[in-house]
């Protein structure tokens, strides 16, 4: 590995693609047709609607919030770069010392790969034939390049086995841990030691660790959640536990999501590590923007019993109303191609009455239906009015976008965020 | 208007931008990076997972099928390519003798009007006012472009003028019609003749007909809700006849959807059109690629009282199993990142078993979760194997795709599709 990666806290600036705004970028002002997205300036009031913003201060505020939550509990930063996939948002994650990108397909890989990317986590599974190749040929040519991915069956090691070049640079690989009920994992413990075994005995893989999700235990918003995901934080420190004797360097413990990183802390932090040869590193992907609804909620349980980390929200998508066609009903012009509905409908924040500008409260009321183009919301507003929303879910609103911009909190134009979906 | 705009039948081929395969399109082969699209060849073996693929011949039966069912009875169509957003396939719905592009929003009309589109129907009501701005130009600025719109209110018709450039070209709106409990659209039939009499009086906008969407009538798959159907598109016929009344020129009267296409030739067809200067148009949007649940079952719901138009469903998204960590469960390779779950999960057709390539009928079994990225499938599967699925609901698969290629029967590329969402 020469020289071997950049460190934690080394910064890896992504090469971030050029734009040119055209028709097709959604809500852009006619006046940014033909130029480069950076040279875009303005106001809210420039774009039309339907448009996603970018808050930036916020933004920031994650960013740093988060860095510093991992500087005090000894956890390195793998942010889930699939959350948004773009390369403004991860080259500033990478600039706040975050250790690697995650990232969910092997697709997505190839694409940061392009972009730069030195350091990478596929949270997954990888049994794409073609995939395999390319990524054992980009490990073994690019000493700088390094990419971990998920065991969970001896089915999927031979895939491995079979598609990477012989000779190469091993690829490292994380053993994961599901939960009964849950995604891919392995369920039984007792078979952990075996599929160790048998990782340690190829010769084109590496024993790098273990890898769970504890995002993926299901259950109310209740202190018996936060009780079965301790468990689940303990099982898998247990199996890092086992493994780690007679291992020889670094052996990564990987645990992910944005719900509960004071969980994480509380059971892999320092008094867990003790100066033994582990990294223990935290996938979250959806602290960097937050939302308004369903993460939200999440650091309203975690408040209950931490002092919960103090994220807020970044993303408003603003929209218009195009009719009043009853009493106490309001058609607006953005729907579910513009935002995810999975975890819950956008939730009104402010309101910008038509022929105005000045951000008031949204009136009392709520979105009840959203069919692909327009949103149904109950409550008092006029034809032309602009409502901003919060959003609930970000990686399945960040999908509805193209290119949007950053604003300051005067809801200037102060930086562009394009994604690579 | 100078000449006119084209007539019904005239070819107007877009202007269907190059794109080069980059590695941010998902799916795409290693060996297609850095090629224009429409040089990729291959089949499906070639292309990573997940991939989304177009069956070429049922799109074609498709394009062909509506083509004659329309001249059939009288009804122009302009496809609503808010659907698919794709250059490629409008084109080839131009080809097919549609008489115009329907669209949603102004972002979408401005992204068909720079690829050239001529006779455009903004099925919405536009309340924008640079989007309106930016249309009034246009239609002055261009005797060949025409754009209807759709007005429900006075409020709307106040924003309209007042952003309508005074002495340009009338913007041709039509009057929409909507549902109790449903989407915009005047509820009251008492107000129409007043507002039909606010836009006749406008030195900016233009009485072009009426319109609605009977695809928002809520209710159970049986015969009330046909019924339903009907009742409202004969409530349409009784507003368009009223203000046919002392009509000069041409009256478009248009309904959507691709449900109940049999429902408005019935009810809107040659019977009721008596050589008066009525234009039937039809705006179904999903019947162009079909799909294999949610508007197969309206399919199934028509052959129960009418020779349903017979469709056939050609999107198939193809996964991979991940693993297999509980008896009887499959984690794949795709997720609502991938294919629409607002109108129930993709449904298994295929399988191709690992390390083969012979395509199979897909063992019994259902999706019954998806995850940002992943699919649980119950049923018997091996890790490695491949799983093509009919998807449900067009429109929020599409929107998940930037470039995917079209196949024929054998799975060999043919074509490729963007989307410019």
């Amino acid at each position: 590995m020469a020289d071997g990666p950049p460190r934690q806290g080394e910064v890896t600036v992504l090469d971030v693609p050029e734009v040119t705004v055209s028709a097709r970028h959604k809500g852009f002002p006619f006046a940014a047709l033909g130029r480069l997205a950076t040279d875009v300036s303005g106001t809210l009031d420039d774009f039309l609607t339907p448009i996603l913003v970018l808050k930036n201060a916020p933004l920031r505020h994650n960013l740093a919030t988060m860095a510093r939550f991992c500087a005090e509990h000894a956890l390195s930063l793998a942010p889930h770069v699939k959350t948004t996939m773009s390369p403004e948002i991860a080259s500033a994650q990478l600039e706040h010392g975050v250790w690697a990108l995650t990232l969910a397909t092997p697709s997505q890989v190839r694409t940061f790969r392009e972009l730069g990317a030195q350091r990478v986590v596929l949270a997954n599974e990888l049994v794409d034939p073609q995939a395999i190749a390319w990524l054992g040929a980009e490990l073994t040519e690019n000493a700088d390049f390094t990419c971990y991915c998920y065991v969970d069956s001896f089915d999927g090691i031979d895939v491995l086995e079979k598609e990477l070049p012989p000779g190469g640079r091993p690829l490292p690989v994380l053993l994961e841990l599901g939960v009964e009920g849950g995604r891919a994992g392995v369920r039984d413990l007792g078979l952990l030691p075996s599929l160790a075994e048998r990782v340690r005995s190829s010769a084109v893989l590496e024993l790098a660790g273990v890898g769970g999700f504890e995002g993926i235990i299901a259950g109310g918003l209740n202190a018996g959640l936060l009780a079965d995901v301790r468990e689940y934080l303990r099982r898998l420190r247990d199996v890092a536990d086992e493994l780690l004797a007679g291992f020889e360097g670094e052996f990564v413990v990987t645990v992910g999501g944005s719900a509960f990183p004071e969980l994480v802390a509380e059971e892999l932090g320092p008094r867990w590590q003790r100066n033994r040869p582990v990294r223990v590193v935290l996938r979250s992907g959806c602290y960097v923007t937050h939302d308004s609804l369903a993460y939200q909620d999440f650091r309203r349980l975690m408040s209950t019993e931490y002092r919960a980390l103090p994220l807020r929200p970044s993303l408003e998508l603003w929209g218009r109303v195009l009719s009043c066609p009853e009493p106490g009903l309001a058609i607006l012009d953005f729907g579910k191609r513009d935002t995810g509905v999975d975890a819950g409908f956008p939730v009104p924040l402010h309101r910008i009455r038509r022929d105005g500008s000045e951000v008031e409260p949204a009136p009392p009321g709520e979105l009840t239906a959203l069919n692909d183009q327009h949103a149904y919301f109950r409550g008092e507003l006029t034809v032309g009015d602009r409502v901003g929303f919060g959003i609930s879910h970000p990686c399945t609103t960040f999908d509805k976008w193209r290119l949007f911009p950053a604003v300051d909190d005067a809801y200037h134009v102060c930086g562009m965020v394009q994604t690579l979906f």
